[in-house]
Order: C-alpha cells, then sequence, then structure tokens
C-alpha cells in the first residue's frame, strides 16, 4: 500500500496506470473510517482490480457554523483499515493543494440539490459536488462507491457525472447500521450516553413509515405522520424534515408509487443525524 | 475521417483510443470555421498523433437576447475543411443529447468571469465552462487549443481546469486577422459593407495602445485615453469597453508592467465586436 501525499505523486501513478489498463475502483471519503466505509472499501475490491481511497475533510462542504475544525481527523486508524482491507492506494491530499488561495472554481447541480439537506445546508451540496469533480478528475475511477445514508447526496453526484459525462460508474451500497438500527456516521462519536438513546429514534421513525407502507398505507400524509409519531414527546430532538419522496426526483408525493424514499433529518443538541430507507411499492392486483 | 453523430458512438472511439495510448489533440468549436480555427486544427496536427474537432453551437453561452438561432450553421463547409485539414474525427452532438430535459448542472468560475465580458453578457462563461467540462470528459483530450481572440474565454477555462484539475494542457494559439487586422470570427459575416469598415476600428484603437506603450507611456489612463480617441466621433460604433489590465488577474492596472493586456469590445448595430493584444512590457535599465 502506498500512501502518496503530494498530489502530483499520485498523478504520476495514475498515468502509469493507463498503461495497464486496470479496473480502478474509488471511494471517497472525508477519514474517520468505519464499518460503513469498510463495505465499501470491500465492494470495491470485489469489483476493480486496484482500488483507491481518498481521505481529504472539505471544507466547502461545511456551512459557517459548522464542525469543519473539530470533524474527527484519525490518519493512523485510517490507514490501518485501508491496510486491512488491501487498499492499493491511499490519497491524502493537503488542503493548500486542492484548495490554492486562487482557487475559485465551483459545480452546482441546480435542482436535486435544493431541496431537504439543501433547505437546511445551502451551501453544502455545491462543495460536495466541486470536491468530487476535482477527485474523479485526479482517480478518473472505473467505478466510484457511496454509501446510501447520504442518499440524496449520491443522487446529486449521480446527476452531475450524467450532466456533465464523466466515464466512471456509480455503485450506491447499502447503509451499515449498529445493532439497533443507528446509521454508522462518523459524526456519531460526537453523541454522548444518552443523545446515544435518542439518536435511534431516526430509524424506529423511518422503520414505522416502512411499516406503515408495507400493510397497504398509500397516503404519504399518513406515513409522515406514523414517522412523526414515534419521534413526538423526545423533546431533546429536533425535526428537520420527514419526507416520503419519489426515489429519482425526491419530489414529495402525495400517494406512494414505483420507488419511494423515506428521508429523515433530525437534530440532538448541536449534532445533526440523516437516515433514509428505499421502498419499492408493489403494485396491487386486482383479479 | 469520420463523423460519428450519437455520444456513444464517440465514447466507444474514445475508449478504443485508450489502448493506443494516441496523444490526442482537440479544438472545440461553435462551427463556421474560419482561418482562425484552421490554425487551431494545423497546430493540434502538428503537436498530437489524433486530432479531434467538436462543432457545436452551444445554447448556454448565448445571452436571451443573442444570437443563438441565427449564429451561422455551415456543415457541409465546415467538415471540408476538417477533411483538407486531415482531422481524424469530428464531433458533432446533437443539442439534446448534451443538454436533456433534466440537465441541472453547472460550472462556474467565480472572479475571472465576472469581469469586462462577463459584466456584459453575464450568463456567457457559465454556458461556456459547462460545455467545456462535458467536452472535456467526452473527448478526454492530451491537449486543448483555443484562440487568443477570446482572451478572456481562455484564461477563465485556464482558472477551470486547474482547479478543477483536468489532465489536459491548454494551447493559446495567435489570433488570425484580415489584411487590415479585424480579428476572424464567425460573426464576421454578419457585417455589411459600410460597417466592415467601421470594425477595422477596433484593431485600430488596439494598436494604438500598444504603440503607447512602446513609445514608453506607462500610465494606462493614457493608454487607454490613446485607444479611444481612434473610435472618437465614430457614431455608428459603441464602446462596450476598452482596458489595459494584468495578463493573468485582468484586474485593471494604473501604470503597466510585466505582461499586460489591452482588451477591447465595440457594438456595431447588433453585432458585437472583441479583440485583445497581449504585450509584455520591457523592463527599462537605469544606467
Amino acid at each position: 500500500m502506498r500512501t502518496p501525499r503530494p498530489t502530483q505523486a499520485f498523478k504520476t501513478w495514475r498515468r502509469q496506470q493507463d498503461a495497464h489498463q486496470n479496473s480502478i475502483g474509488f471511494v471517497p471519503t472525508m477519514g474517520a473510517l468505519h464499518a460503513g466505509h469498510r463495505s465499501l472499501i470491500q465492494r470495491a475490491r470485489q469489483m476493480c482490480e486496484t482500488v483507491v481511497v481518498s481521505i481529504f475533510v472539505n471544507p466547502l462542504q461545511f456551512g459557517p457554523t459548522e464542525d469543519f475544525r473539530r470533524y474527527p481527523r484519525l490518519p493512523a486508524q485510517d490507514l490501518a483499515l485501508c491496510r486491512e482491507e488491501e487498499v492499493d492506494v491511499v490519497f491524502i491530499p493537503p488542503l493548500n493543494r486542492l484548495y490554492p488561495p486562487d482557487f475559485q472554481t465551483a459545480v452546482s447541480v441546480n435542482r436535486l440539490s435544493k431541496r431537504w439537506e439543501g433547505e437546511h445546508r445551502p451551501t453544502h451540496f455545491d462543495g460536495v459536488t466541486t470536491i468530487v469533480a476535482k477527485l474523479l478528475n485526479i482517480v478518473r475511477p472505473t467505478r466510484t462507491f457511496f454509501g446510501q445514508k447520504d442518499y440524496q447526496q449520491f443522487l446529486v453526484i449521480q446527476q452531475m457525472v450524467k450532466d456533465l459525462e464523466w466515464d466512471t460508474k456509480l455503485t450506491l451500497c447499502p447503509t451499515i447500521r449498529d445493532p439497533d438500527g443507528l446509521a454508522l456516521s462518523s459524526r456519531n462519536q460526537y453523541l454522548g450516553a444518552s443523545d446515544r438513546q435518542h439518536a435511534r429514534l431516526l430509524y424506529q421513525a423511518l422503520s414505522a413509515g416502512k411499516q406503515a407502507i408495507a400493510k397497504g398505507q398509500h397516503h404519504t400524509q399518513l406515513i409522515c405522520q406514523a414517522m412523526q409519531d414515534v419521534l413526538h414527546g423526545h423533546q431533546h430532538l429536533t425535526i428537520d424534515y420527514l419526507a416520503c419522496c419519489d426515489a429519482q426526483t425526491l419530489e414529495p408525493l402525495s400517494k406512494v408509487q414505483g420507488k419511494v424514499v423515506l428521508l429523515g433529518a433530525v437534530r440532538l443538541g448541536t449534532l445533526r443525524l440523516i437516515d433514509n430507507m428505499v421502498i419499492q411499492i408493489k403494485t396491487r392486483k386486482f383479479l
């Protein structure tokens, strides 16, 4: 495993790969790797000859009041995980190399990025699409792997890749959860013991929505009510949104049909949790 | 010479090139090819093993009141020129293939694109950077060739390529001019005989600025005055701007130093002409 820090070293390595025509699987991360990242790396390892993991805490995707400075940075632990998973190259670019002082370019996805997370974190997705554009150009991966926990992020990146025509296949991998359902996230380590008890309520709310659909509920208003009921009375927890949307456009639906996604975001003190469940609605056959 | 129209055919061809590891020279155009484009193609032909020309009148870079619909389209003539110059592939994507109805991504260069042309054509450069981003991803050129006539456009694209890290080298080629100095442009064919007489005044104005500098004038205010004097009294001609700027940042200067660019844009009825001259200031030695 090589860990070329300067971007130039990485680019030189990348050009050498062109001669071998190896397929390159790419897992972009902000570090503080957990079992969710591990599952992405394993999927990349299965599907591609060469696996690249990038570790870069991207300031552009943090809002001015968010946790860029205190976001967990655990390079030794991250490298150990990458070594265990036989990652070929870990790319750890320095901040001032990716964003020199005259940096002034932005990539924006205009409709998909405005809803839900975009309403609560207005500059977030522009930061994500800009860094992913850079990383796709540097890494030039055959396939790129993302976790379903950040479902809207995946759709936004998918739209960008389609619109600007990068030649990489995107793979969405299942959310990895703690035994009580809490979706893994590097930020979960901010949770104190009592908040940890409340955090799992988001999963329970989404599960209640899923169960309502399984029981035949088609009205999204009532599905959303089922989700809200789970969180009712928990004063430590503020709902940013609980929604039932089309799984491709993220437009809210009045009745579920086709493939839908239940989206949720809640705040627990300064911590914000997001989660989602994608559900294929079974078409009823009237005999 | 092949002319694969559907984008997929082009992409298939492009992937085949990876195996050969040929260098690819790319000349992006909007068609209506003239001797300026020809010089770009010849430069690409000299420097690269494979030459790709794209022809695409990009709606995103036209303002709502501009000439997208009547922009000259001369495919047969363009293909003949490409054939003469031994272009390997002419890429002519259909409009709805590059911009399907759900297209929603934009690339913006935030500072460089705001001045000069950006002030007069506020959406223009976002349209340019978005299409060039797409074309760079589709063509994946080793080198990309641009004409100096669109000098600010070149700087904006150069900034985008640097910021988002596409692996292509950009080459700026000299402006090709008519014998009276008028910079070649596909839009020159809109000029009537009397306007044609006025059109060359822009070149003459820039030449007057250049001459003032050659004579030792350092104050940009007086250099700009020399340029304005040439256009004074010509009522058919409206000045959008005449400026003397740093050749890299396009910031206006009070005194010339280093490498400067004289920029000019004028309107002749509905037609807009731009031109520029880049000048390396000789440092005076005081003995």
